[in-house]
């Protein structure tokens, strides 16, 4: 593959961002941004490992791995910028695959506003796809997984379970009610960047998106909070369909499958009211799953509430506690 | 491995950069930075591809992944001010392996002020590194390959091929005068930070960073700037040492060897004198090696001029010309 005919198809012959000064082309980008504050983040994906051909056409290889990067710009709080891609091709992969993962990775950036300004393409036994994205925030807007406090509601947007439904789907075959429902949200997740913007006027929400699962992800704010999170199981939002799986299958997607892409947050209850309206204005479904507690001496813990028992959540599982 | 015990390892307990808010542990960093223009640039290094054990303990593979993204900051005339780390991690590599590629960055990190403010780590089946490097430079002075005018003075810092003689050492383990040096060269880059930031007072300078070798960098900044470069073979600085291998190979080595990481630059002759002056202050030795032409109606070429005869160069060799 001719390395300068691939960077050359890739490359945009325009560029949205007014803050960029250079893009490709030289030995790196220039931008200037003096009035927010820049958020930056890297996320890579590895063929055999997070995705293969059998899961993904590498259009939704493209797509998902910019996808992923661009959800945790939501959960800051910003808004994606720009994005650079480093990409190991073994020989087996044929150019126009490649091309294909960059439109997969272009339709999604150009749904947001982001350009493309730097990478770097070499060679490889595996394919490795590497994503930097840069976004932007209102100064001391971002929103950091430490800043939940005692007595918060916390909520989720969306549904949860429905990416690896999706993927074991995808693994085996299996013919269900919305298939494609399912696939499509583990190949196309959307990032919920427009209700992350809406929210900024707030001046505290805790945001964390769910690449980890809902356990994961609510002990890293429990824990870098210093606060105990209660989940109750019953508020948990699934869609429909996911009732068709057993239940052990449908709990293990939820809490720990991950993948969703969904923001998890806690706010202060008298701001619920707005968060509740701006996910309405963004066409985005939210739920209060839960609530920061108001007493607790041991933190950093998040317990999960079902039919009057109280479990602790864990990263890797969950167990009894009363 | 455990993820988190390798990302407590590598996090900084305190950080260098005071435009930094949040480094690691978030779902991306935060930095404010409305002074300064940015400069943003990744570089992916595949074991077995651009390097191997053979050549490169871990704690070498570290410092040159991020060396070779310095330099790319420093041809851009700014300042590297921080750094993120994707790394794909095969189960045959030992954790105290990671640690040292980790050591290796740290080691030149430290030497530059720079903060690692992100990462991924992942398995995977080879060992990939992607590093992106973030840098400051002060408003409007970014230096861009396509600023060369006719008339300039065509200028590269340092000496040429040691880096290609040290791995063809590495591979061979042939025994010759200053071994050490050229496998350092090779191991060690030293990017010319100092240099790039001592001339920022300049209005205009065409900078390129040596990583393609020297013919491959001049066809960059001829085509970019749309103008000649006429290069004088007896003018290109290279290390005595060098002198004892064949000159066949020590024009390969100097003019499509790269990996030198030296930098290739272009002013006007009025500022020539100043260019020498801040080579002076900060160590670097400088050499002018040709010069941009004045006249010339198809442009983006580069020639060697060689004892009466001069030569065009190509991206993929040379041929005699007139």
């Amino acid at each position: 593959m001719d390395e300068f005919s691939l960077i050359n198809a890739i490359s945009q012959h325009y560029y949205k961002q007014s803050s960029l000064l250079k893009g490709i082309g030289d030995d790196a980008a220039v931008f200037r941004q003096t009035v927010k504050d820049i958020v930056t983040s890297v996320d890579t994906f590895v063929e055999g490992v997070h995705f293969s051909k059998q899961t993904m056409s590498p259009f939704y290889i493209g797509y998902r791995s910019l996808a992923a990067n661009i959800s945790d710009v939501a959960a800051m709080g910003a808004s994606p910028a720009m994005y650079l891609v480093s990409i190991v091709i073994p020989t087996t992969w044929k150019e126009n695959d490649i091309r294909d993962i960059f439109k997969g990775m272009h339709q999604l950036a150009n749904c947001y506003g982001l350009d493309l300004v730097g990478g770097d393409t070499v060679s490889g036994e595996n394919l490795v796809i590497s994503v930097t994205v840069i976004g932007y925030v209102p100064k001391g807007k971002a929103r950091y997984r430490h800043s939940a406090k005692r007595g918060d509601i916390v909520f989720v947007t969306g549904t949860l379970g429905d990416s690896q439904a999706g993927l074991h789907l995808l693994l085996t075959d299996k013919h269900v009610k919305d298939k494609d429902f399912f696939i499509k949200r583990h190949q196309m997740p959307q990032p919920k960047i427009d209700f992350a913007k809406g929210i900024q006027s707030l001046a505290r929400v805790t945001l964390n998106d769910i690449s980890d699962g809902l356990a994961n992800e609510a002990i890293e704010i429990a824990e870098a909070s210093q606060v105990n999170i209660t989940l109750i199981d019953q508020y948990i939002p699934f869609s429909d369909a996911l009732s068709q799986f057993s239940s052990s299958l449908r709990r293990k997607w939820v809490y720990y499958g991950g993948e969703d892409f969904e923001l998890l947050g806690t706010v202060a209850p008298r701001d619920w009211n707005h968060v509740k309206s701006i996910a309405k204005k963004t066409g985005t479904s939210i739920t209060q799953i839960g609530y920061v507690e108001k007493q607790s001496t041991c933190v950093g813990q998040v317990f999960l509430k079902t039919n009057q028992q109280k479990w602790r959540l864990y990263k890797e599982g969950y167990i009894h506690l009363k």
